[in-house]
C-alpha cells in the first residue's frame, strides 16, 4: 500500500467521522444575503480548520469575512496551493418544501439533505478532512493557502478589496476552488476560465416631466436617444462597434478547440434549452459553442422608459434607461471597456447620456490548458473516478473564484468540484451524497499528492 | 332693437332659469369611464333638447349612445350646421378635494363649481338655450343638427363606425364644436385643424423564458431586435425614414403662416413650461410653433424589456415591446401609415416582430381658414366678446371633434369654446362662470344668425 492508498484507506476507515463532521459545519447556518449566522459560521470554520492542524484566523473585508488559512508542507521543496471556496450558503425558504429540515444535515439514505451539503459546504469540507487525513497517514505533501469566502452567494463584493490588499498573503504556484456537483452522467468536471461582466446602466433625460406626445415636435425624446446610442454600439449582425472592443480578445488555442470539440455539444439538444430556433449569426455545432465561451457580449438586459402597459398611454417620457452587461472574454478589463464605451457614446455625439456604473467589473481568466497543474487534477480525477473528466477551457458565466484568483495573481488555476450531479442548486432538498463526499476527500488528497511528485520531477 | 339683440336681451331676462338647466344637467353624473349615469343623462339631455323645441333621439353605439338632434330653420334656404360636442364627463374623484360637492353645480359667488360645468356640459347646454333663445324671439335662422357624444372623455372609440354608419343623417354643410375654455388672458379661441393619431405596438421575441444573459451569446435578444428596428425607422435628426411617410403631408398655405406668425409664440416661455433647453431640430420662433402644429411625429411612448430596477440584474429577456404614436398631420391616412409600417419592417428583416394595433387610428384635419364660414365664427367672437378670437390654424393634439367630423363629411369645421379660462379641466373645483355661460348661448346664437345672413347674400 503507497501512500495515498493509505489516505484513502483512512478516510474509508473514518467516514461517521467525517461526516459527522460536515453535517455539524451544515447545521450552523451562514446566509450572506440575510448576513444571519455567517459570523459564528466563520469562527466554527476557523477552529474546525485548527483542529485537524491548519493555521486559521478569521479576516475582516468591506463586508462579511473571510477565513484564512495556512498549513505548511511536512516535505522540502513542495509548491503552494491557493484554494478557494465559500462557506456562505444560499437561504432555505420555503423551509416546508424540504423532506427533511435544510439545516438538520440529516442523512437519507445515501445522501445528506441540507442547505449548503454541495454548495459548497461539502466542497470546502473535503479539503479540510483531506488534511486531516494526510496528517494522519504520509503527511502534507504540499503548502496550501486557503481562503474561504463569506459572500459568494452575493457576488463576492468584498472580495477584489480583500485579493488586493492580502497579495504577499496569498502569493502562491497554482490556485484551485471546489465548487458546486459533477456534469450530467457523474462525470467530473473541470473549468479552466470564467467570463468577465461589466455591468451599466445609459441614462438619458429629456423634458423635466412626462410630456403629452404632441410635444415630442419640440422636446426631445430619452428613448429615442438611447436607440439611437445603442444602435452605434451594436449592429444587426451583432458586431460590436464600440473602438477598440476586441482589441485585447484571445482567440482559442487549439488546444482550447480541440477540448471544444470533445465537449459533446448538441445543436438541438442546446437550443430545446434555450427555447430559441436559432442561434445568434446562424452558428452551429463546435462553432456554436466557441461562441458561447470565446466570444464577448453586449446585451440589453432591461430598458425601461415611458408606459408599457394596459391601455393606451400617448406620452413623452421625461427618462429613458437601459441596463447593459457585457460579458467579457481574456484578455479584455471592464476598466479599459468602460472607458471605451464613454469614449464611444461623446464621439458619437451622446455626451449627454449619462454611464452609472456601480461595483467594479469582473475581469475574464483562463489558464493554459496545457499547464502541468492542469495535467495534475485531470490525472487525479481519472485515478479517483476511474473516468475522463469534462474540461472546459472556459465557462460562459462570471464569477470569482479559483480561475479569477490566478489571473489576478499571475498563476495557473483551475475550477472543479466534488458534489453530485442535480444536487439542486439553490432549491429545495440540496443534498451531497456520502460516497460523493468522501471521494471528494480523497480527490483533494490526491491531486496535491500528484502536484508534489510532478513538482518534484520538474525540480 | 335687431334680431340678434331681441335674442341676447332673452338671454339677460331669463338668466336664473338658463342657469337652472345647466345645473340640472351637471347634476345627473354622466362618467363614461365607469359608465355611471351615462344612459340616464342621455334620455335627460334628449328630455331638455324637446323642451326648447329640437327634435331628439338617444341612439345606440357600439358603446355608449349619441344623443342626436334636429331642428328645422324658420325660414327656407338656410344652411345646415353640424353642432357636436358631449354629454359625458370625467370622474370627480376624491371628492374631498372639491370645496363644494361636484354633482351639486352649487353657484358660489359668479361660478357654477361641478364636474362638467364647462366640460362639456357649460358648452353643450349654451346650444341647447340658443335654440330657446332664438325660438322666442327671431326664430331659428339656420337648421342644426346636433350630435352629443357620450365617450369624448374615453377617447370616442365608438364614433367612427357610428359617423359611417350614419352619413346620410349627419350631412351638412359645416361642422362646429364647442369644448373647453377660453385661452389665457380670456380670449376666445378657435381651431381649424386637429392632429392625427396612429398608436401602435411593437413585439419581439427571443428565447422562451428569461435566460442567463451569458446565453446572450447564442440566443437573440429581443429588445436589441427592437433597437435596430427603431433606429431604421427615425434618423438622429429625426427623419423619419419608412418609405412615403411624408408623403400625404400638406405644407401650410401662406394664410396658414400668417395666422402663426400672429399667434404670439414665446420660445422661452414655451421652453420654461415645457422644461427644456432645447427644442428638436434647433428650431425657434414661428419655426418653432409650425413645427409643432404641422409636422408629424414617430414617438416612443414606452419601451420595457428585461428589468430595470434596484440591484443588477444581468438577464436576458424573453421579450420587448415599445408603443409608439404617431401623431400625423394632413392629409396622410392612419391606416396608410400603418400599411407603411408594415412594409419597412418587412423590407428591413423585422418580419418577425409583431404590430398590435389596438382601436382605429385618428385621422387628421384641417379646415381652410379662408372658408367663409371660419369669418362667421370669428366675427361672431368679435361681437359678443369685443376682442379679436385667437385661431389656430391647427392644434398638436389628436381628437374627434368637429374638425375631424368636418373632415370626415368632406365640408369645413371649426371648434370653439365658451368656458372661462383656468376652469380646471379634468381637476377637483372645475368650473364654468355665469358671465361666460350667458355670454356662450349669445355666441351660439350669433353665429347662427351670422351666419343665415352670409349664407343668404352669397346665394
Amino acid at each position: 500500500m503507497n501512500s495515498i492508498e493509505r489516505t484513502w484507506q483512512f478516510v474509508d476507515d473514518n467516514s461517521s467521522q467525517l461526516i459527522a463532521d460536515l453535517q455539524r459545519f451544515v447545521q450552523q447556518k451562514s446566509i450572506s444575503s440575510s448576513g444571519e449566522g455567517v459570523e459564528v459560521c466563520a469562527g466554527l470554520l476557523a477552529s474546525m480548520m485548527e483542529e485537524v492542524g491548519i493555521d486559521a484566523k478569521v479576516m475582516p473585508t468591506e463586508g462579511l469575512p473571510v477565513v484564512f488559512g495556512h498549513v505548511a508542507a511536512d516535505r522540502d521543496d513542495a509548491p503552494t496551493l491557493l484554494i478557494y471556496t465559500h462557506y456562505d450558503v444560499q437561504p432555505a425558504e420555503p423551509e416546508e418544501d424540504w423532506e427533511s429540515p435544510p439545516w438538520e444535515a440529516r442523512i437519507v439514505e445515501d445522501r445528506i439533505i441540507g442547505r449548503g451539503t454541495t454548495d459548497a459546504k461539502g466542497n470546502l469540507m473535503a479539503h479540510i478532512k483531506a488534511v486531516q487525513a494526510l496528517k494522519a497517514t504520509g503527511g502534507m505533501p504540499i503548502n496550501i493557502k486557503f481562503i474561504f469566502d463569506g459572500e459568494e452567494e452575493s457576488g463576492s463584493p468584498s472580495l477584489p478589496a480583500f485579493v488586493d490588499a492580502n497579495r504577499d498573503l496569498l502569493q502562491a504556484d497554482a490556485a484551485l476552488s471546489f465548487d458546486g456537483g459533477f456534469d450530467a452522467g457523474n462525470v467530473p468536471r473541470i473549468n479552466l476560465g470564467t467570463s468577465g461582466l461589466l455591468f451599466v446602466q445609459l441614462k438619458a433625460r429629456g423634458g423635466q416631466n412626462d410630456l403629452h406626445s404632441a410635444r415630442a415636435r419640440l422636446v426631445p425624446n430619452p428613448a429615442w436617444k438611447l436607440v439611437w446610442a445603442l444602435s452605434s454600439m451594436k449592429d444587426k449582425d451583432s458586431n460590436i462597434l464600440i473602438d477598440g472592443f476586441y482589441d485585447d480578445v484571445r482567440l482559442p488555442t487549439p488546444r482550447e478547440r480541440e477540448l471544444l470539440e470533445q465537449a459533446g455539444w448538441d445543436d438541438e439538444e442546446q437550443k430545446r434549452s434555450l427555447g430559441t430556433d436559432e442561434f445568434v449569426g446562424g452558428v452551429s455545432g463546435t462553432d456554436a459553442l466557441q461562441q458561447l465561451l470565446f466570444t464577448p457580449t453586449c446585451n440589453i438586459a432591461g430598458f425601461a422608459s415611458g408606459y408599457v402597459g394596459e391601455g393606451r398611454k400617448t406620452l413623452l417620457p421625461a427618462t429613458a434607461a437601459v441596463n447593459i452587461d457585457f460579458r467579457l472574454v481574456s484578455d479584455q478589463d471592464p476598466s479599459d471597456i468602460l472607458a471605451k464605451l464613454r469614449a464611444h457614446l461623446d464621439r458619437h455625439g451622446f455626451e449627454d447620456i449619462e454611464i452609472d456604473h456601480e461595483g467594479g467589473g469582473i475581469e475574464p481568466s483562463r489558464t493554459n490548458p496545457d499547464d502541468p497543474f492542469v495535467q495534475v487534477v485531470v490525472d487525479a480525477a481519472k485515478t479517483v473516478y476511474q473516468k475522463d473528466p469534462t474540461v472546459r477551457p472556459t465557462g460562459d458565466a462570471s464569477g470569482r473564484q479559483a480561475v479569477w484568483l490566478a489571473g489576478k495573481l499571475g498563476i495557473p488555476g483551475a475550477g472543479t468540484a466534488v458534489g453530485p450531479p442535480d444536487w439542486r442548486g439553490h432549491a429545495a432538498n440540496e443534498f451531497m451524497t456520502i460516497q460523493h463526499f468522501l471521494d471528494g476527500i480523497k480527490y483533494a488528497a490526491t491531486i496535491w499528492t500528484n502536484w508534489a511528485e510532478t513538482h518534484a520531477s520538474n525540480q
